[in-house]
């Protein structure tokens, strides 16, 4: 009954949430190319992070993240890349690349059925996978339009948000 | 053979769809509160559009385009509110509130199968549903965020965006 029910009513598949998000990432992808160089790690607006910080927390969830959820064992949020935070544009956009591929990689590997398992992301968020799944691309999206209000302030018009 | 894919592999159900998104609207009904009156439809950052003109943007798609993916008739964009546009943060709230009961009204009848056909949202974005469905809800977490920059620049915490 349980499966019917999901068969009958699913929203999407796992394929398409994969382009979906990628399609996210790679908007964001455009966003960090759209800052200047000695903006992207020094300049916001309202004392908050500037955007390659908030960049690097989306490099933080996407990889180790989808890892978690892949093989239901979470390491330590931040431990990712703690002894290789990218400081320039072009070092970000090398990890963005590599993580773009790493995901393409891991998405097939996701368990049948994982989506809807309960789990603690990170050892610490517990809900649904998909929750959290989509809690990683919320945060991003989040994340990314602080940036455009950052390139507005520069003066800079940002991507367009509906091109993916 | 692809109902069964479907079934295999579905992300989430529409149930979990509509408390995600409701999640969210919560989340941007504190973040209009957080507004001083008298900010809401005036301040803004960078030369962009006040918050209270974004909110009325997520309402202009909220409504009328689940209305549109449960009758598969679409009106106008934006023609919904044109004569009773709020001016006031009570206004405002109190269409954000009509506009919640009529989402949770509308959702259960949401044809079966609706999610993956394609239309064009608003007799102009074609696409498969639940991309739509998905934009409305990335669309509004985007100005949203943009709300946080607004606030943070006036001095003003924005509602943790984890909580829904």
């Amino acid at each position: 009954m349980e499966t019917k029910n999901m068969e009958a009513q699913a929203v999407l598949t796992p394929e398409e949430l994969l382009a979906h998000w990628q399609g996210h990432r790679r908007l964001t992808r455009r966003t960090i190319e759209a800052f200047p160089d000695d903006k992207l790690f020094t300049y916001s607006v309202g004392g908050m992070r500037p955007f390659g910080e908030l960049a690097l927390e989306m490099l933080h969830m996407a990889e180790p993240g989808l890892k978690g959820i892949v093989t239901r064992k979470w390491e330590k949020y931040g431990d990712s890349h703690k002894d290789a935070t990218p400081t320039t544009k072009k070092d970000l956009l090398a990890q963005w690349d590599k993580t773009t591929e790493a995901i393409d990689k891991l998405w097939p590997q996701i368990p049948e059925g994982r989506f809807q398992e309960i789990d603690k992301a990170f050892g610490q968020w517990e809900g649904p996978i998909y929750w959290n799944m989509m809690y990683f691309i919320d945060n991003e999206i989040h994340h990314r339009a602080q940036g455009y209000v950052y390139l507005r302030s520069l003066g800079i018009t940002p991507p367009p948000f509906w091109e993916r």
